[in-house]
């Protein structure tokens, strides 16, 4: 019998199928090498959920092969589950700098210290087992990203990480085409890349459209100026920097990720800033408002965020006034339209000027649009190809865009988190799934909130709880307590006292009834108030609380 | 002393600094008419509410003075309010015959038999007190909208309505742009218009513009096409029955909503359509995927539509199969963004072709952008101006639209719900408002869920519950039974036994510490119980539960 060949597995664990919380398993043998560990924001119906992070059980089973984490850039969505997964997996991580620089704040803040951090730059080759894995660098939304060309026995895999072509980087690192050019006239077994912009035609502005913007704004404005972005945006924030410098102003941060990412870029060299240009908010009373640029968190109209705060007049330090001007200088996450709006909204009752995407190019996208894509496909030119990081409408249409440049069907693979598609050198298949998924973090909690108490939550949001408690006698089972009632998030209590008192008596009749008929098992006993109950409830203002009987025993 | 002069008011109970709920009142001396009355969907922190509908408490204090309600248009934010109004309110109607039909539909599902429905064309002018109404034809989403020229003792007053400009209608019925230039030439003291598009420049698109596309999707699909859209819009339903009729299709109704509008729309002759081209749901079978046009509701994601369930393959006569081609002719209203595209990842998922507003121009909206608003602001030449139906971001939009086109920022009002704008012939002012606001209907209820039960209903969706039972002896105050644990929404029980065992006896040490202390008044006992267990559960797990302490007394 002939021997089975080894192949290469690619696993994605999240960022399939969803925005976020990207992770991929690169396993040949006894080697694992683990691309990105990211987290995302929970869905609408996570209710009460603060983040979600990827199922890793998979990595649980193999961890002896775990031979690292390497990171593409400083995004949460592929670094903010390292500090789960970390407390649980004892493994070195690989990354550039700032990327790291973000990574360390992180772990400090969930006092992990034991963690190994390597850091490399683009163009750096390493060896982490079978695996040789070379750094290319890369235009995103943050500093530093990279792409990774992974030298695998069965051939070359290229991960683009998250990426657009900027030809006129405002921090003049070009994306490393060349390196693209030649890695793909070598031979490219499969590519995966980032699917999140595949659905709009043309071509991602450059980030120095912003900056025009910005200073054809920062020319005609009379007052204070305030930029809401992403913290982590370093360029955008570089670019306020600069435009406050050339008109003389002044920049306070203002939001906790703000001054964070801001220090440690600054600490690490990837912001160019004058000594003097960022004050402390405790000083912005020694200027006058045209001196002043607030740079601040809450782009996405975050409930406790910086700029949250200032529109409702909450602030601490901060006190809008009729004049000033903010910019908003994102697009809104989708989901987060309505917030968005209703931060612009109460803005403008202030009275302040409001400068958002749809006025103006205060933002452009980090993400590769359809020809950037195109010419990354063409350069690497590969056998295979996985589109990751998207929905599934993003991964479908970069199939089609994959095809329509003249690649086989059969050599795509729309997989799905838990997927595992092997490869040899020159064939690849789908194989059997392995286990992934989502799991929940509330409080200190990881993973002790599942489908059961979700549901729980829905039932309480939408329609409240009743609870009925009656003490029995353990002698002879009868009632000698209660019924009592008590009601959450139902209704006015003291406007529905009638409907109440008339839902006591329905218990009472109950409670005698199966006295009558010897009834005392607490089961039934339970399922019976709890009928009567909803069925009287729904009849009388078709509702349905979440019912919970109780029953004490004395 | 002078008189003081009897003036017009103008108060908006709707519809301001909001997307929906538009209601508008004309009061003068003893004469009051209602335009409109509309309902809103809930906003995300309204928990588990059905439909908000407006204060009308100022009706209910001057209800000897209403004349009558006169609808512009059948759309649920203009009448959805009505069945809840007339409950307490009897007062004749007056509408267009599609309008009329609708609310009529409405009425019986809310088994109000009493109501006086008034039909009129545009064209007509009705008397109601000491108004003199006149209705004039506009384009709008939905067919036989009017704006309303309201003859006041003070002065012209003109409501837009919802509308937009369509040269090219598909019913051949033009906006009467005609009546506007001769009202305006006569004089128009104030203007009340549409702010819904204001932040877009240039013209919406005919409604024309999609039927055309329709055209070329079906000539081109190999299979069944299903066409999600409102039920409301006749236009486009319209146009979807000609599309089947020109490439020998059979349509298929599938919706409650659906159903029920299209019957309306064909009965008062707002639909053509031959006899055999809308066919029963179960005759399906007998036509080939080709001959087949599925019409349906769903093309907000909504939980329980028509196309939700067939995404999620629970529709239990329709099952999508891979070559069928859906296409969605609507936009995500505003916080629906996410949810649509759920569905279109769902129907990709199970293979079918999905055509969307980005892909393919399947939509236009229905109201007025810069271009249109400007030409109408112009015919019309109105001394005042009062911007309705938006978010303040709107109205204040309309504010600058309205000074670039050279009316003073003064004759303009940026107004609340509640409102009042007082005219005399010439002079306007803001006078002193009124009550008005949200009452949430959630089941039978309207009104009886507020900020208390929502706020509960926000708690208990986050962190869940904890209810604690004691019974205690009525003689010595000692407990005799408990204390019992009992938690929803909170954690996996079964995972967390330990944690619940150690709560119990936080709140044991508790009972036992007041018993040393004679502490015996229950209000003492259950906070102390409660306070212990909240410091107990947030140091352990960071979270908040509400927490329920009940004591039952034998």
């Amino acid at each position: 019998m002939a021997k089975k060949p080894n192949k290469l597995k690619i696993i994605p664990l999240g960022g399939l199928g969803e925005v976020g919380k990207n992770i991929t398993i690169f396993e040949y043998k006894d080697d694992i090498v683990i691309v990105d560990c990211g987290m995302s924001f929970p869905e609408d119906e996570m209710l009460g959920i603060d983040v979600v992070i990827p199922d890793i059980t998979y990595l649980f089973k193999n961890k002896e092969k775990i031979r690292g984490i390497v990171l593409t850039h400083g995004h949460e969505d592929h670094i903010g589950g390292l500090p789960y997964v970390l407390k649980k997996l004892n493994v070195p991580i690989y990354g550039t700098k700032l990327t790291l620089g973000l990574v360390e704040n992180k772990l400090k803040e969930h006092k992990l210290n034991n963690v190994k951090l390597n850091e490399v730059r683009a163009g750096d080759i390493i060896k982490l087992g079978c695996f040789k894995i070379e750094f290319i660098k890369t235009s995103h939304s943050i500093p530093d990203s990279v792409a990774l060309a992974i030298d695998t026995p069965v051939g070359m895999v290229v991960h683009t990480g998250d990426f657009k072509i900027d030809y006129t980087p405002i921090n003049g690192n070009l994306i490393d085409l060349h390196k693209f050019a030649e890695i793909g006239k070598k031979g490219v077994l499969a590519l995966l890349a980032d699917s999140t912009n595949v659905e709009r035609p043309g071509y991602t502005m450059s980030e120095k459209t912003v900056g025009d913007t910005f200073n054809d704004i920062f020319l005609k404005a009379p007052q204070r100026i305030i930029v809401a972005t992403f913290a982590s945006n370093v360029h955008r924030i570089q670019q306020v920097i600069d435009a406050a410098e050339m008109f003389n102003r002044k920049v306070v941060l203002s939001g906790r990720s703000m001054i964070n990412t801001t220090n440690v870029a600054k600490e690490l060299g990837y912001l160019r800033v004058q000594e003097s240009t960022i004050i402390d908010i405790n000083d912005m009373d020694r200027y006058s408002s045209n001196q002043i640029v607030i740079l601040t968190t809450g782009s996405q109209g975050e409930p406790m965020s910086a700029l949250t705060r200032m529109a409702f007049s909450e602030h601490r330090k901060i006190e809008l006034v009729p004049g000033d001007l903010v910019v908003i200088s994102a697009s809104p996450i989708p989901g987060n339209e309505k917030t968005v709006s209703g931060i612009i909204n109460r803005l403008m009752e202030i009275g302040t000027k409001v400068i958002y995407e749809s006025l103006a190019d205060v933002h452009v996208s980090g993400h590769a649009c359809q020809e950037e894509l195109k010419l990354i496909h063409t350069l690497l030119n590969p056998k295979y190809f996985i589109p990751v990081h998207g929905e599934y409408r993003h991964l479908k249409r970069h199939e089609e865009l994959a095809i329509e440049l003249g690649m086989p069907k059969e050599n795509i693979f729309l997989a799905k988190n838990g997927s595992v598609i092997e490869f040899t050198k020159n064939s690849a298949n789908m194989g059997q799934s392995v286990q992934a998924g989502n799991i929940l973090v509330d409080g200190l909690g990881v993973g002790d909130v599942g489908n059961i108490v979700l549901r729980d939550r829905k039932h309480l949001s939408e329609d409240g709880l009743i609870v009925v408690v009656v003490t029995i006698s353990k002698q002879d089972g009868k009632v000698i307590a209660g019924p009592d009632i008590i009601s959450r998030g139902f209704v006015y209590v003291r406007e529905s006292e009638d409907l109440m008192e008339e839902a006591r008596k329905v218990v009472r009749d109950v409670l005698t009834e199966c006295e009558k008929r010897h009834i005392t098992d607490w089961a039934t006993l339970k399922s019976s108030m709890r009928n009567a109950l909803r069925s009287f409830i729904y009849e009388k203002i078709k509702r349905n609380p979440m019912i919970l009987p109780i029953i004490m025993e004395v």
